[in-house]
Formats: C-alpha cells, structure tokens, sequence
C-alpha cells in the first residue's frame, strides 16, 4: 500500500473526465489534478511544443510528491510519452494505450474508427497501436478540431443540433467506411457521448477512453503494490490560468459545486 | 520619415486580417508581426493571462527594432492596452478604438451589436468606448467562443452551412434587439464576412475592424511624422509555435505562397 496521491494532468478540463471515472473505480485514493488552462488547447499545437509543456505539467505533480501520473490527454499522451518515460522515472498510465487494445477486442468486422484532436491523429499513435495488436485491424481516423471548444463552451452544447451535424460532419467518411467500433480519442468527447451515439447508431460501439483508463490505473498501481485502500479520496485541483475560468466547467463535469482549485505558474516549473 | 519597421502582434493567426489591409493601405511600410500561435487563443484566458502574454508579445516586437505596435487582438487590446501603455513608451495602436468610432458613427437608431471573444466582450471596452462617444446609443454585445476555432480548421469552414448556423445561433438575441450596425470585435471575423452579411440581411451595417485599423494606422504615423513612403513593404513573419502550424493558414488568409516565417521562443522575452 502507499498513500501518495496519483497525479493527472491535461491541457485543460478535459482530463477531468478521466479523473471522475478514477475516483470512482478507485474511491480511496487521494488525487492532484493539473489543468494547463493557461496554454490550453494542446491539439493545434506542435509536437515540439506539447512535449515541453507536458514536461512541466509532470515537474508540478512530482513536486506534489505523487507515486504515479496518469496522462489524461490524447495529444499529450500521443505525442510526448517518449520523452516523458525517458526522462521521468515515475509510472506513467497514458491514455491511448487502453483505448487501442478495448478497440481491438471489441472489432468484429476488423474496421475500426478513431476520432481526437489534429495532433492526436497526426501522431498516428491508435494506428499503431492498433496494427500492432492484430494487424488484420483497418483503422480510419478522423480529427475534429472543432469538438474541443464546444464542450468548453458549455453543457448548452453538449446536447445541440449544431452539435449533431458537426458531429454527423466530421464522422461522416468512418460510417461510410463501415466501422462497427468508434474510439473516443479525446477524453472532452465523454461528453458529447449522447449525440455521438445518436449520429452513429446502435451498429456501433463507442469506446470512452475515460474509463478504459481507470481500468489501467487500478491495473497498474496493483501490478506494483502502490494502490492506497484506506484513504479518503481527496481530490486536489490545480490550474495555470485563473480559478474562474476554471471553476464553472469543472463543476458542471464532476458535478460537485464544492471544488478547491489553486492557480500555479506552471512556466516556473 | 521613418524608415524603422511597424509591429503587429495577435493571439494567433487573425490579426493577419488586419496585416492585409494595412499593407494594401501602407504599402511602403516595412512589417513585423508575431503570432503567438503557442499560447492561442487568448479569448477564453484571464485578463492576467492574457496582459502577460501581450507584455512578452511587446517586448519581442521592441527587439526588432519596431516605430509602432499594432495590437491586433481584440482580446489583447481590450484587457492590456492599460498596462503596456504604462509600461511601454512606443505608440501603440489598438483595434477597439477604430471600431467603436465607426460603429457609433454608421448607425442611424442608436442601436449597435457587437461580437467578439468571451475576454473582449466581458472587458466591456466596445461598450465603454461607444457609450464614450455617444451616451444615446444602446449596445448589445454577444460572445461567441465557436468562431475563432471555425475560422483556425481552415477555408472550408469559412462559408459552410454549419458555420451559418452557429452564427444565427449568436446573432438572434442582437437581431432581435433590432441592431441596424454589426462591429466584428475579433480579427478573425472578417474571414467569415460573407456568412455574416447572410445572416444579418441588408439592413445591418457590417463595421470590419481590420479596415477601420488600417485608416487608424495611417492617421497615428502621419500626426507623429513616421510614415514612410519610400520603403519597400518588406514582411517579417514570427510564431511561437512551429512554422507548419502557421503556414496553410497564413497563405490562405494573406493570399501568398511564398511566405518567409520563423519561429521565436517568446517565453524569453
């Protein structure tokens, strides 16, 4: 056993979905939560770029003295998990990895489809995992750089008819394509996941990568005795930008109006 | 006459809109501009953020050697402009001011709309700056989050069904309050003009900032006798993120495809 807490981070509030479903399988564990609403989104961004912030975002949660960190972004994990692993000796649990392998069991058509941020897909990090699993496996990608700002706008979006036909927009080429199973390569798109479902139909199981890494975690803090039983699952938020703008989105995805959040300048880092 | 370049910084790739029209205006002037497409967007950051953000901006500017700075962001212009004013001697042009002028000029029943970023529109610089000028004219202002990342997917977006939908979305509640004069508060709008002028109809006056700007521009060189008329329009483009990032979009929006962009690590400055 070991008390410390788990570190997340993401380039902003989407992360927190991870976190819900990680509170949730694991209800003792103490967690610290970083969100880079100040440099936010990562998605648009360079490789370059993802990876240095990333590497900050890890500094800060060491700095918290946590025993492991989980990923909770797509392009953080897609693009900077090399660099991280290599210079960090701490257990990282990235977030493509779960995905990848539930995508690939739940196939029965061997067509699968991934949908995440422009960098995500352009890491081609799911193709590869995909193909190296079972390489009878044909992935389709898609990135739907729009899907992002319209959960961080706010719940009206969530579940509107602007929302659909974006959605029906960008999904378009993968149903064309006959995919039967439809990865959530985002952990914002939990979210959407009602609208989502609604456009692609019942002939199509959609993997919510959120909670295929709660899966992973437990796995993972198991495999090397670091899970805590006994604590009392509290819950840290951190940000980079100010605490207003990150409170009220917050609130609305853990459903909980009674959040602690600090603001960090994660450039000293 | 000056013959020392003009400096422009945005949040991104927008302000290229008003780069445009003060080089078709200006066309001798010699150019430097800086988008910190790294840190974009500015629009949902706070106002610390995005002050901090807009100092470093300056700073790297002043390192070219710049005579003047344009701020073309409207986010930055409305949350900074006190700050770098203070801090910094150059002159300074901002885009609120140009178009707050026109807007209260252009209408007729004293009701004026505006759109702009979350920041912009919660500075309430338009609506000072109007009411300012004219205390009898009513100001409705609007946010709208979606545009600046429709605009950033690129062209298709620009004149798409979706994107005229999400604009009536934003536009109802000002049509309804009978607006006869739109300002775009965002560098980014004038890409979605044709859109917007659809959604409106004809009998709402469209006030493009990036224009009113560019007129701005020359009246501020010309009282302070640094225009020049006999340079050769060079233009000096610098990201913070990689140049692949900037480059389709910037061609696009400025028409070229010969573009000469570096990157700067403006976290220096």
């Amino acid at each position: 056993m070991d008390n410390r807490p788990i570190g997340i981070f993401d380039s902003g509030l989407g992360g927190l979905t991870v976190l819900k479903a990680v509170a949730t399988l694991l209800p003792n564990e103490d967690i610290v939560y970083f969100g880079d609403s100040k440099r936010t989104p990562y998605g648009s961004k360079s490789k370059e770029t993802i990876t240095n912030f990333s590497r900050q975002d890890v500094s800060f949660l060491l700095s918290k003295g946590v025993k492991a960190i989980i990923i909770a972004c797509n392009t953080a994990s897609s693009n900077a998990i090399d660099e991280l692993t290599k210079e960090f000796s701490i257990p990282f649990i990235e977030v493509i990895k779960p995905g990848s392998l539930v995508g690939s069991q739940v196939t029965k058509n061997n067509k699968v489809g991934i949908i995440g941020t422009k960098a995500t897909i352009e890491s081609n990090a799911y193709l590869t995992n995909i193909t190296n699993i079972n390489n009878s496996i044909s992935v389709f990608q898609k990135y739907c750089p729009l899907l992002v700002p319209l959960v961080e706008e706010g719940k009206l979006w969530w579940n509107h008819p602007i929302t659909s036909a974006i959605i029906t927009h960008y999904l378009s080429e993968l149903i064309q394509q006959d995919i039967d199973t439809l990865v959530l390569g985002c952990t914002h798109y939990p979210l959407l996941l009602e609208v989502i479902k609604n456009v692609v139909g019942e002939k199509i199981t959609i993997v919510n990568s959120a909670g295929e890494v709660a899966k992973a975690v437990y796995q993972t803090l198991d495999d090397i005795k670091l899970l805590n039983n006994q604590g009392n699952g509290t819950i840290s938020l951190y940000t980079s930008d100010s605490v207003d703008k990150f409170t009220p989105l917050a609130s609305e995805i853990l459903d909980n109006n009674e959040l602690f959040i600090q603001t960090i300048d994660i450039e000293r880092y």
